[in-house]
């Protein structure tokens, strides 16, 4: 516990977007304080080098990345690095006592043979993975209150899960019909200059990618064969959309009763998500934008049936950076900390 | 035939965005020559206190609608009208031995009684609908060449059943298991003011609309099933994108042989759309950007199996406003008229 | 003061943009308690029916305007209306005892002549509107606080102004010498559907309007004129950019003396605004982006001189609707109600 | 000249922004055909990997940068390399009997030492670079005709020198009141990977860069001096803008004679532009968007005067990427050539 009275919090990996928006989202958290940020090629430099914005409110200099100073001095430390550096990290840190929270896919997996096969790493932390809860509260809330290593899931999959999890857990659709299409603004392929998401590439267009083999395919598949009991293969394609935040992931499957309409299944929805202050099911005939959720941890729910195919559709819109990474993260932490599910988290989008 | 010696043409309905991309068009084309400019609110306006940026070229001033003027001075007249109009005016343009092209929805179907029922009026001009014929070239070639009346697809319509055709044609697919998920910038909602399509509410936000009714379903629908040599139904879910032009349908089916491998795909698309210069099939791997066929009347299509789940995913992409609407126009008219397909249409779009 | 312990407050026109930043912004705010809505079209409707993601949180239905009712039960008023409507309803309410804040442009002019002779409407309220203040805090705070009637300011004119007053204060630069370049995103054009607003026309674009002629010159005219000491005409042009949110003010004027170099300027401008902790001057080299200040109640200000053209180049950056309208509304009544001025206020941009 | 009859054309330096316009533009002129593409990194790629959508029409492989090779191909060459590099090679390519056509700074300036000290390179080709001609045809029409080395003008100089040079070749200003607001799409950067030009960085943003330093300046002043007949010094501030393509820059000058209205200043524009077909004064109330240029070699010019402040008020808008670079390029060889100044360039844009 800090000076302030607040729990000490470390970032390692806090130059990009997922680290930026940790810094904003403990300015105003009451419980948490920063006291460490940590990176590579940004070490020494003033965090508000790389955030001019921020420089009257975060005084912080970039330090490099010791775990033995970090186990130190934080009581909580978010991973926010490249896919298979957190595996390295994360042992030593919950060895010094640390509460970790990784926002990359290494401990995503209750597998490690479907990590390694996706992602091409080799994991020699099996034991230690094997106490790695996967971070999506409304499905696994119990089990993130015990954590002390939570696996962030992907932003896709926040979406995608959100928005099928009750057809499945409720056996209200057949799985193989399941298909997800998925659009998301820009800033989900982080702050790294590729060309592909420059602006006067991007803008104004709109395309598929990684179709058919996206790394996000099995950590949506985890979950949704975890609620059907048995294994599912879903169908899940991403888009670039000109827009910086966002993610409406689009989802159809099959019914099984065709008699059912709309309103029970916003009915069974409601009921599901009821103790999940961060979802909200939108009224019968209203459709979400994702603007709507644009700077908070909240995820709109959309819900349509089309009786002439027997289909219901789904869509879910959050923010791909908060609820579908930074927000959630310590949406987790309140959960491991015992705090109010939505403490010092922003509840309401400034529009338009 | 002008004093030019071009075809003299009209465009009813000339304020639009169909109608500016019309007159646009025509600047460029060697054997056609703007002489009529029919409007009503506009009447009485010159058309470049519309859009100034066309006043050096184009100096018509946009003319009360009156079929006996416009059938005395055209050879062809282009409607660009709300739904529900152009099937009062075309009679008598036909009359009076214009070809008529028509890009409302007016002459898209075959059984009236499917316009009555998703367009809300009734219709009492069977005969005359009975002679229009389906705009899409690439499919309804030669009943094109030998038309006077041609109703014009829907952009949605478009971009969806070039990627689909193919699949269907040849029955490679399970035709009740096709999603369209469809995605279009913000121009396709039209010219008129309306609040959801202002940029301060459409930028930076994504949402999906008329989902499981939209009004193209029924024009998909027809051709789907003219092709599969039966009645087939398809979902068909529109969205709104934060860009001003271009369509992508991300279209999902699942392959009655499933030991059918993207090459194969590629082979089959390439021969069907070999004699369609305005169809381009992209090499393995490649998907489309909307950005691509930007300005042209091109339709871009990529291909892409999932072994593992058994189903084709094909991404089409055009301009909605010109091969969904404008550029296609004229490519009937080049048919209609004994021309080449490709005449005067823009071939290859600015990039970025 | 409501059951709450809060102070009721009411809002009139709370369908538009300022309306729904007012609603969003009183959501955090730990003093103030929303209590009314007024509208005229919009009436009878629920808040929600406007903006469908704040129906979990905000319950309101929209009333007709019945100035005893809204006397009756707030002791707080924002005026969002269009210009000429507030100086009918602010001298009803100030009777009734309520303090009464104005977003429109009624009571930003101490010389009501030159309000009818931009604004093209005669007033008779002399003697309520010689009571009103002009509510830019960072330069008329002392007047704020005392203050029952509150003109804020318009958008364009908070940028400017917060950009030039240490100049002309302090005598730094000869004062017809001022050009402001002004542009702002499209969110500045309110809520009503215009073409030139749509998507389709503003996104991709960029273009001045009211060139020498925008009603917001007199506004800041006459405050450069007080600061002066005398009658000051400023160039100033606004221009239309495609974006939602954001205003930067780019001000150029010759410097009286030559010598003053860029850091004695930022010297000059971190005292002129030491006691303002709502504007941040920049270090050295430094330049404001607009989206540093989006979702905030933050001016950013940049300073740049040319010692080849003996020029001072100011940059100021502001979000339009809360700086620039409601957020300076609530600062304005913090101070009004002996509030800390920060109190409520978001403090810090999602960024990116 | 090639087996089709038509000049044969390199290009050096083809896989950036100004390469690709280039090809494109290429692919429409009647008179040129594109037979040899360089670069350096990308040697060895078919064009059409950096560019698929280009796939269909052109076949062509980057090929390394040998200047004996492509003197013997081409008869012309565009050089659109980054600063200091055509410096190296123009010479030769001179010397094998090339007319050359450079896109970089290296050729902008009758004086090297002004050059050297903005750009921080020596040079030692003096004779050569006196024979270069500066590209800008409405002002160098005759010494571009006789020219076989281009220096071809930066983009934010076209806008600003089309806008401001019928003032201060006529005295109409006082050229020391000059001021240059400019604003630009960030194609403007190149396709080099940026963080600053990344779609979630730029986008919803605006600011502007190298206040009094930006280097197209001594290019302005270069100019404006010819013209007014002494020296003059501007002050010219750059902006980003969160679109694509575009350049609008907004001209503040102080009248000589305060007696000048708006009318009078659009005659003497339309007087001296009445032979430069590329360049639109508008009408009088009416100013200039940048999407009306776009994709177009057009320059629209608006022009309003206020009567309060003696300034005129010029706004020049230009699509960056083709008046402002590659179409001004080729308007540049159509001189050279001998042929129309017009022949192959589109002259409409798309709208919207």
């Amino acid at each position: 516990m800090g000076e302030s009275g607040r729990v000490p919090v470390g970032i390692v990996g806090a130059s990009g977007y997922g680290g930026v928006q940790l810094v904003r989202l403990l300015q105003d958290h009451p419980n948490l304080e920063l006291v460490y940020l940590g990176g590579e090629s940004s070490a020494g430099k003033p965090f508000s080098d790389l955030y001019p914005h921020l420089g009257h409110r975060v005084g912080l200099t970039i330090e490099p990345i010791n775990p033995d100073v970090i186990g130190d001095r934080c009581e909580v430390v978010f991973l926010s690095l490249p896919n298979g550096l957190a595996c390295d990290m994360a042992p030593l840190l919950l060895e010094k006592g640390c509460k970790v929270l990784d926002l990359s896919a290494d401990y995503r997996f209750s597998n490690l043979e479907v990590y390694e096969a996706w992602y091409g790493r080799e994991r020699t932390d099996q034991s230690v993975a094997s106490t790695a809860v996967y971070g999506l509260p409304e499905l696994y809330r119990d089990r993130i209150v015990e954590a002390q290593l939570v696996g962030c899931p992907g932003c896709y999959p926040t979406a995608s899960l959100l928005g099928i999890s009750p057809l499945l857990k409720q056996g209200l659709v057949i799985p193989e019909t399941a298909v997800i299409d998925a659009k998301s603004g820009t800033s989900g392929g982080g702050r790294q200059a590729k060309t592909n998401l420059l602006l006067a590439e991007a803008d104004q267009s709109l395309g598929a990618y990684n179709v058919a083999r996206h790394r996000h395919t099995p950590e949506i598949e985890q979950v949704c064969s975890d609620l059907a009991g048995h294994e599912v293969l879903v169908q899940f394609t991403p888009h670039l959309v000109p827009m910086v935040r966002g993610i409406l992931a689009t989802i159809y499957a099959t019914l099984r009763d065709p008699g059912l309409v709309r309103d029970d299944l916003i009915t069974i929805y409601q009921a599901f998500y009821r103790s999940s202050p961060w979802v909200r099911i939108l009224p019968s005939g209203t459709y979400p934008q994702t603007k709507w959720a644009l700077g908070t941890n909240l995820c709109y729910i959309g819900i349509e049936v089309d009786p002439r195919t027997a289909r219901v559709i789904v869509m879910s819109a959050i923010d791909n950076l908060m609820k579908g990474q930074a927000g959630q993260a310590i949406q987790c932490l309140n959960l491991m900390m015992g705090w109010e599910e939505t403490l010092g988290l922003p509840r309401l989008s400034f529009y338009p």
